[in-house]
């Protein structure tokens, strides 16, 4: 069993309560350049945790690579998709429909399972109406869609798309490890929870992927090309990224593209800002996902990353009211840390 | 601002997701006699945090005290459900509701807030009826009824009786302090979810109060009768403390009612074994409650207080699966600390 390196957590953020601190959140932090030097770090910037939803935007790489992209004229919103968590908003769902459709897939074929969406009005009113939700409502439909269309381009069966011997998940964990500058026997697999292969790695590789993701740097010409296609359908379309309510799409909106962020499950969060040439990794050690956000713009705010403009358009997210069962605030989460 | 002697929090669970422990909690437990001396130990059992729900138990002495229990013929199910923080399960509403008639107080004198039952079944029933919940079905709902009970007694007003300078509060804070062996001037008090005053005091003083309910010591002869009568109702009547699915009522269940336990929220659990003169507190440091109820019974375990028997009928609460969106096991939540 690889364990985290628990000993060295360092507190990132307390629940306050009244007087009190009810509750803490411990994590890591680990911020790297594209030649992979560690610039600032908190607790173990070697922790090693699953990258769950943050791979996406990298194992979007050899979507674009093998040319399934461009033979199938996928759109910025498609690719957007492709490395989304979305939200399961109906445009959402009509992008993955779009998607497989391009690649001559059904969604039928996706295996991720079905979630009522995470774009709570949507999803009552799916409620309200009977209608159940569907594997394209799934926050990974858009993994899953690309997984499909690079099946498709390589000619391999769609069945058993999900299981790590399969030619795409072989692609993306090559992808992976080679972002990450790790042999991929060095990265352990786990199962996600849309039934992919996750990978295992510490925060700081991760935090150099998405820093080369960023600002290529001693990468191939094909890959260079795919990084920037990524990062630019996002910058273009990042209400595909996530939905109008989410962290990931309003950090790229409110810096305009200056800074790429994406959640995943368990408390993470991984970020690029191309012009700075650096990748930001940050864990809740516990997994907790309301101190990841506010966490998150503390970590941006102290690396003078953040204009004052741009953190009041995040002011929602920078302290976390906690509320009463009839809506009163009774308490605030407040990151708690200092970047080294 | 009092804070958490967070330094010194251990290792509580792992949540391991194939090879990799993904994430970890945190937090400390102390094990109490009713004389307050501290038995065992993890972390700082001197950690700083609000009872919650857990005071419930306490907080019911001054109703049982004052002879409104006795004047208003309160029943097993009724005492029980004061200390609950119950499912909502529609004998619990309804008992909710006959606790209000005797104090000649009506559903619409609570101020606790409305929200859909834990109890998923009866939630999913009433959304798919369009039925809106009521504060009757607020998990907090004995309690609140308790308090207008104590308020009806007491002669006074039902209006403010969530203000902390209410008689109400102030009886239940002397409560506290006094089972905890505190001055109630050194309990500091934040607003639970609720609404109502919540006490904020180390753990180890929680289970010292939790020890001496179970097995009064030093007590007046009035109290020693009002701690009887609660444990009693409780263990006559644990489906009223929480619920049919839940753990503090299937604890109780399958040790016979040898031990007594309450959840509270933001990861803590509080707990006696009458016939050991003993408490013991348990606090998740970030406050998740997926970590809780393995720990509870694993600290239990350490301690030589559950029969193989009734490990294997909590069977379903010492290790949680973590699952996909499918519903495939992909993880698993395994308690890993030793008890001093």
């Amino acid at each position: 069993m690889v364990q985290s390196a628990s000993a060295s957590s360092a507190v990132i953020a307390r629940v306050d309560r009244g007087p009190i601190t009810e509750s803490i959140h411990r994590g890591h932090i680990a911020v790297v350049n594209n030649e992979g030097r560690l610039l600032h770090s908190l607790g173990d910037p070697q922790a090693v945790t699953f990258a769950r939803s943050t791979a996406k935007l990298i194992q979007a790489l050899p979507v674009l690579e093998s040319g399934a992209a461009s033979d199938f004229g996928l759109s910025d919103q498609e690719i957007a998709l492709i490395c989304a968590s979305h939200n399961g908003e109906p445009a959402h769902v009509q992008t993955a429909r779009s998607l497989l459709a391009k690649a001559g897939a059904d969604p039928g074929d996706l295996q991720c399972g079905a979630h009522f969406p995470f774009h709570r009005p949507t999803a009552k009113r799916m409620k309200e109406e009977g209608e159940a939700p569907t594997p394209l409502h799934n926050n990974c439909s858009g993994k899953h869609a690309g997984m499909l269309t690079l099946a498709a381009k390589l000619g391999q069966s769609a069945d058993n798309y999900m299981s790590p011997d399969h030619p795409v998940q072989r692609e993306m964990l090559l992808a992976v490890a080679d972002m990450a500058g790790l042999a991929p026997e060095d990265i352990p697999l786990g199962t996600d929870g849309c039934g992919v292969p996750v990978f295992g790695l510490a925060i700081d590789r991760l935090a150099l992927a998405y820093a080369r993701l960023g600002k290529p740097y001693g990468l191939p010409a094909a890959r260079t090309e795919a990084c920037g296609r990524i990062i630019g359908a996002i910058r273009r379309e990042p209400a595909y990224l996530a939905g109008e309510d989410r962290f990931d799409t309003q950090l790229i909106e409110a810096t305009g593209g200056r800074i790429i962020g994406k959640m995943g499950a368990e408390g993470l969060f991984a970020l690029t800002v191309p012009e700075e040439s650096l990748g930001l990794v940050l864990k809740i050690e516990d997994g907790a996902q309301r101190a990841l956000y506010c966490a998150v713009l503390e970590a941006l705010n102290q690396l003078g990353l953040l204009r004052p403009s741009e953190l009041k358009a995040l002011a929602a997210f920078r302290e976390p009211k906690v509320t009463n069962w009839r809506g009163t605030e009774v308490g605030v989460i407040r990151p708690d840390f200092r970047l080294s």
